[in-house]
């Protein structure tokens, strides 16, 4: 088997700053049992804390709050087959410290669609994976056209 | 709490057509315990079926032959906070049938990263759930500026 299919993996720093040329990512997460994707926009917080913007009542929240979940951002060209994925793993938990919530207002992101009452979801960076997508490249390290 | 969180439902027939607008979706699945994201390059089948093309050897298909995975799709565009998001729920398979492979060779997805021997992976349309993702919409229906 092939270690990382021959995508080179790519280091925390490097993650984060990949993340961070994005403004949208997908949260990965359990919805009546099922796996559950969903596109959201997204800011990453200065430890590297994926924070997102949604309406308190959402059943985003309601799946996510307290539970494990996965952020994954990339950019891929189709044409080139050339790009990154990152994915964060973490634990997700609505922002309840009325401070740290002032300061997300400020500096965090917007939401999708404006809620009456909104909080932001935080998922801690507890570990970051991320891949090099890097085709037209054959598993021997000869160049293919 | 907010059915969809807002979001409109997209019917199967809407979901198969988005998901034949775009190259690149993202396979979901069990790495080490853990969820693993990959973006690839796909084509649908004439059934809805998603197909990728991989090596044989690679950890993709030893993680996800015979396995339940989610595979998801979408284009987002966050500065009109737009788009639509596609997750289709099946069995991942390589395809073992030889005419199938054939024909597949002739008219499925192209690899990533070129291997020596290839495979098609195919995940079965069983279950398709999509949303259109508007945003700058009030969940009270009010648009907002």
């Amino acid at each position: 088997m092939d270690a990382n299919d021959g995508f080179r993996e790519l280091d925390r720093p490097e993650c984060l700053r990949l993340l961070a040329t994005v403004p949208v990512g997908r949260i990965v997460y359990t919805r009546h049992a099922l796996p559950a994707v969903l596109p959201v926009n997204f800011c990453l917080d200065h430890d590297g804390a994926v924070l997102v913007r949604t309406s308190a009542s959402s059943e985003l929240v309601a799946a996510v709050d307290g539970a494990l979940v996965a952020f994954e951002a990339d950019e891929v060209d189709a044409a080139t087959h050339s790009g990154w994925s990152v994915v964060v793993m973490g634990s997700a938990a609505v922002v309840t410290e009325p401070a740290e919530h002032t300061r997300m207002l400020r500096t965090g992101p917007r939401s999708w669609a404006p809620a009456p009452q909104e909080v932001f979801l935080r998922i801690a960076p507890e570990l970051l994976t991320g891949r090099e997508l890097v085709g037209g490249r054959s598993l021997y390290g000869v160049s293919l056209p």
